[in-house]
């Protein structure tokens, strides 16, 4: 075989105006670096995309900084250790890495960690047994703490987050109600995964539909959507409600509001008098639970319990169109793609 | 002495539309109740005019019932038990009642309880020993938990829940800053209750002014106002920033937001991104403190520590005048109406 002597990478070529377009990104190539000491190469197996991104493409920084033009995109990768000059990780080691969207990448160990993968598939481990499964399993933990005999709503219930939301809270006696985009989805939703009632985002009458489907009202709407979701399920909330807020995809490409949608002022009277809870959280905010997590998730997903779908793609060519696809709900799963083929 | 013959109450009128007109009130006359067995009669004393009275004055349920039309106003008195023929009260006995904008009420004892005139000034049991007092108790302790060195901003500083909640953060070691309507109240706010700074929201540059006196942002912000106060406090807020929400007396005649204010999804964003917390809360839904409250409270109104202010009108027919002025800013410290003297 002969010797790999190139790397590409994905930068952020220009700052997208609302949905990202082909040329807000390019494709580089530049020389296989090589390890000096203390450094290892990684060789990036599966990168994983999600909507956080779409954020760091803005100029202005949110809760993390932006990427800077010409910069490598980010992103977490499953990576195999192509070289090492450090201690602690040799060829053929799987990590996890924070690489970004790129073929290969140094890296001095920070922030890397093992990946056994004898415990499950390496890349579940960038899904429902990596951040997106964490960002569902600590929410609930944390703010949502679902009661026997509530109901939970989540939508992009096909999702990484939603799925296991809804798995979760069903597993601890909660009545859940997944939304979903499209007839495939709800199907997966309702026969694949159990929820006890799905809601097809895409068909008409979603306020009404919502409504029929939670004739209790809602107890915790684990919120990764935002848009007209959010705005059919709040009137539905119930006095003591808890929302924890992961995600607002729909709002990440600028989408304004329109006339006669919920206001401020009404949000928070119902605030008030139903004593919600609103409370944004980022995954890695909520780091205590991570040991839990694992030792509670991981024997579900090995033994089947706990159910989950990927959407790969091949090819780190192809991780833009797969991300702008993402941003319109055209993935189905945890979005995932196969950069190369481990060692 | 003569005997005492007939009873006063206001009653509902009419259902405000916006901000309540005399219209809205009746004062009716009744001949004074006699308490059968199982009863006493309870004689007015101190009324407390509050702001949530508004929302219990609409057509439409709050997080309680609405008054109906022509029945007496909702409220929490003070009364001296007249006549009794329940055991456990006996004339003369100071105690806390529900029974409402009227002179005197039958009560077979439900929800009342003894009030020690030796504790403190019997009146403030209505006030920064009373329900406006364990509001903001129990909203810091609940919610907005300030840490030393942390900012936390309150409005109506100089009204009986505000003036609580900075003399609690200030003792705690936070950064305080209040914000009052006109003058007079902003130098009681800073020379009396000693707050680290205020901003008089009737002056113009009421968003600069707040910046100005946040350098550090605004970890705390306990709502109990809404409207301008909160577009102009929801931009300082902190990574991790809490607010509580007790209160939105401006929007409470139904003022509708204005073109360029704060939206929904901008909100939404900021919850996640700043990772907040809104929680709305009523005094009764944290009961678990109520105990704590008068054990830390009590002590320091008595040595003086705690100071509060009182705006004292006499005689339950300017209750209503005194009320709709309340809505306005109009008081200077907690609103009472001295029904009687005490006997």
């Amino acid at each position: 075989m002969p010797q790999q002597t190139t790397a590409r990478r994905i930068v952020l070529a220009a700052h997208p105006s609302g949905e990202p377009v082909d040329t807000d990104f390019r494709i580089e190539t530049h020389e296989l670096p090589e390890p000096a000491a203390g450094q290892m190469l990684l060789r990036t197996i599966y990168l994983s995309l999600d909507p956080y991104m779409r954020g760091r493409m803005n100029a202005t920084r949110s809760y993390a900084p932006s990427v800077p033009l010409g910069g490598t995109m980010v992103g977490e990768v499953v990576a195999q250790v192509a070289a090492s000059q450090l201690d602690g990780f040799k060829p053929g080691d799987f990590v996890l890495a924070h690489s970004g969207w790129t073929t290969h990448a140094l890296s001095d160990g920070t922030g890397v960690h093992h990946v056994d993968p004898a415990l499950s598939p390496i890349e579940t481990r960038l899904g429902v047994l990596g951040m997106p499964g964490f960002t569902a399993y600590a929410g609930l933990r944390e703010i949502g703490r679902p009661q026997p005999g509530e109901t939970v709503v989540v939508a992009a219930a096909s999702g990484p987050v939603g799925s296991l939301v809804g798995q979760l809270a069903r597993a601890g006696g909660a009545r859940v109600v997944g939304i979903a985009g499209g007839a495939e989805k709800c199907a997966y939703v309702r026969d694949e995964l159990g929820f006890d009632a799905v809601i097809d985002h895409r068909a008409p009458g979603l306020v009404q539909a919502l409504a029929d489907a939670c004739p209790d009202g809602v107890d915790v709407y684990f919120e990764n959507v935002g848009g007209a979701v959010w705005q059919a399920v709040f009137p539905l909330l119930n006095t003591f409600a808890r929302v924890p807020v992961c995600g607002l995809i729909a709002d990440y490409n600028g989408t304004t509001s329109s006339p006669g949608e919920l206001t401020v002022p009404a949000l928070m009277r119902a605030v008030l008098s139903k004593r919600l809870t609103l409370r944004g959280f980022i995954n890695y905010d909520l780091e205590q639970y991570r040991e839990d997590f694992l030792n509670d998730v991981a024997p579900a997903v090995r033994d089947g319990s706990i159910r989950y779908a990927q959407d790969i793609v091949d090819g780190l060519e192809n991780a833009p169109r797969a991300f702008m696809g993402m941003l319109k709900g055209r993935n189905f799963g945890k979005l995932l793609v196969r950069v190369a083929e481990p060692a």
